[in-house]
C-alpha cells in the first residue's frame, strides 16, 4: 500500500475507475454503459463484429518510448483497424488494463485521453462501454472492439479473384522504420530505452516514429472499400508480404505486387503498418485513400513484379524484441 | 528461442494457434469465426451484451494451485456469470492470453480444454470466436464475453423496489473459504504455494477449494430470473454484503438480509462467489436455484435482520493477495 493518494494502489480500483470514466469516449451504440455487470449495445444490423488484441510491456511497447497517451491511442487504433478490415464501422470498445499498483493516477488519465483521441479522430461515434482495472507487475492492455456491418456482407480474406486489383490504404513500412530508428537512436549506452533520446528522435523523424507510437490506420476507408465492392481485405499488421500471402492462401490465388508501387523494401516486410490491404474488381474505381499496388493472379503465394517472393519478413512476436523493461 | 519444439517460443504464435483452435468450443452464434481480422456474430435481438475481465498471475491465481484447465475454466466461468447477471444467454467469448515464451504447448491444450468444459457445462452453445496469443513475463488472461437478451429488457442493478424479495442462486462463501484453506494448508514452510499440498487440501475439501479454483456460477438461472420478472440482478463477485450495497445504491433502496438464510459470516463477506443476487416482485415464484435471503426495504444500504451492516468486507484486488509467484 502506498501512502500517496495519487497512486492506484492507494485509492483502489473503484475510486480510480470513477476518476477515469468521465474521460473516456462514449459510444453512440450504448444502451447500457459502464456500471453494471455488462454493457448492452445496439446491433441494428442483427450481427456484430468483434476482435481482441493485447499489448504487453516489453514485447509490444516500452514505457521509455511510449507515453500513456500513446498507449491508449495505439491500443484503440490497432483494434479499430481490425474492425475496419471487415468492412465494418467501429461502434465500441471494452478495455481491460493491468498496471503496477504504484502507478500514478495521472497515468490512467493520460491513457484514457489517448483512447478518447483515437476514437474521436479515427472512428467518430465509437466509445468505451466497459472495462476492467487490475494490478500486474507487467503493464498489459487488452482491448476488444466491436463493429457494425450496416447490412453489408463482411469483407473476408477469402474473396480475391484473379484479375482483381490489389490496393492499399495507409502507410507501409513507416512503423517498422520508426521502431528501427528508436532502437538506433533512443537507447542509452547500455542499450536501455531512453525517454529523452526518444523525444529527440521523434523531433527529427516525426512521421516514422509517430507511425510506430501513434498509428493512424485509415479506419473509415474500411467501409468505403466494402461499399466499393472489395472482394477481400485485411489489416496489414505483420508486414505487407506476409499479410498478402494470407489473402493469397485464403482466396487460393496469387498476389502479384508491383515493387515500384510498393516502394521501399521496408514497405514489403515491416510490421505494425495497420494499413488496409484489399482487392477490388478490376472495373471498380478505388475508394478513399486506396492506391493500386498489384494484381490478383492465378496461382499461389506472393509475387513481386511476377517473380515469387520468399523473404516474407513480417513480425512474429515470439522472435521480436522482448524482455528488458524501459 | 527454445530449441524444444514443445514450447510456444519454439513453434511461434501461428503454429500454436493452429494447434489450439480445434480444442476450443464453438459458438452457435458464429457467422465468421477465427481466422479473419475479426469474428462476426449473430445478434438477432438487435442488441448484444458485452463484458470483459482479466485474470493475472499473482493477484488472481497461482500456478502452483490452479492447473491450466482450472484457469481456462475460471476465465470462462467468471465472464459467463457477468453475462448471466444481465439476464442474457452467453453466446460467445474472445480470449486474449499472454504467457511466458517458454511455456509448454501442453499448457495451451489444457487451458483450451478448461474453456471448452466451462462453456459446455455452464452455457451450452457458447464458444470461442476469436483470440490473441502473446508473450509476457506475467501470465495474463483477458476474456470478453457476449450475450443475447432474447428480446427481454436487460436486468440492471437499479430496478429493485421496496417490498421485493431478495434471492440468491449459487454458493456463498465457499470460494473465499477455499482460498483461506489454500493459504492455510497449501503453502510450504517458506509460505510459497505448493502444488502437492494444494492437491491434498482439495482432496479433503473438494467443495470449497473447487469453488475457488473452478467456480460453477448458475449461468442459466440468469435467464430464468429475467423471465420470472427479476427487478435487479448482479453477479456476486466481491462479497454478498458489498454487492448487495451496489444494488441498494443503484436502486435507491435498502437491502435487508436475513442472517439465518445467508448462513456463515464468510457468506456475507467472502469474494469470488459468482452467485447471482436478484430481487423479484414479492408475488413471483422464485425460479431455478434461487432461494430467498432477504427483502428490499425503504432506506439505503445493507441491513442484516433489520440492523445496519457496516463490515462490508468483500474483495478489493489492490488490498488482496499479491506478489509472490507460485
Amino acid at each position: 500500500m502506498q501512502a500517496d493518494a495519487t497512486t492506484l494502489g492507494s485509492v483502489g480500483e473503484v475510486a480510480a475507475l470513477a476518476r477515469v470514466f468521465p474521460r473516456l469516449p462514449t459510444s453512440t451504440a450504448t444502451l447500457v454503459g459502464p456500471g453494471d455487470d455488462a454493457a448492452v449495445l445496439a446491433a441494428p444490423d442483427g450481427r456484430f463484429v468483434a476482435t481482441t488484441d493485447m499489448m504487453i510491456h516489453g514485447p509490444d511497447f516500452r514505457l521509455a518510448w511510449s507515453t500513456p497517451f500513446d498507449l491508449g491511442w495505439k491500443a484503440a487504433a490497432t483494434n479499430l483497424s481490425d474492425v475496419a478490415a471487415m468492412g465494418a464501422t467501429p461502434t465500441a470498445l471494452v478495455v481491460a488494463l493491468a498496471v503496477p499498483a504504484g502507478i500514478e493516477l495521472e497515468f490512467l488519465d493520460r491513457f484514457a485521453d489517448g483512447l478518447r483521441a483515437a476514437c474521436e479522430e479515427l472512428a467518430p461515434g465509437c466509445g468505451v462501454v466497459g472495462g476492467d482495472l487490475s494490478v500486474s507487475d507487467t503493464l498489459t492492455v487488452a482491448v476488444t472492439a466491436f463493429g457494425d456491418l450496416g447490412g453489408r456482407a463482411p469483407v473476408l480474406r477469402s474473396g480475391a479473384r484473379p484479375g482483381d486489383t490489389v490496393a492499399v490504404s495507409g502507410q507501409l513500412g513507416f512503423a517498422a522504420a520508426g521502431l528501427r530508428l528508436l532502437f538506433e537512436q533512443a537507447v542509452d549506452e547500455s542499450g536501455a530505452p531512453d525517454a529523452a533520446l526518444a523525444a529527440a528522435a521523434a523531433e527529427r523523424e516525426p512521421e516514422r516514429i509517430g507511425a510506430q507510437l501513434r498509428p493512424r490506420p485509415p479506419v473509415l476507408d474500411g467501409v468505403l472499400a466494402a461499399v466499393a465492392g472489395a472482394t477481400a481485405m485485411l489489416d496489414v499488421s505483420d508486414g505487407l508480404a506476409l499479410d498478402a500471402s494470407r489473402i493469397a492462401a485464403a482466396s487460393d490465388v496469387a498476389i502479384d505486387l508491383s515493387r515500384g508501387a510498393v516502394g521501399s523494401p521496408e514497405a514489403l516486410t515491416g510490421g505494425e503498418d495497420h494499413a488496409l490491404l484489399a482487392t477490388f474488381p478490376a472495373s471498380a474505381p478505388l475508394p478513399g485513400g486506396f492506391r493500386r499496388i498489384g494484381t490478383v493472379a492465378d496461382g499461389s503465394g506472393v509475387l513481386v513484379d511476377g517473380h515469387p517472393y520468399d523473404d516474407r519478413g513480417g513480425w512474429d512476436p515470439f522472435e521480436g524484441w522482448n524482455g528488458a523493461a524501459g
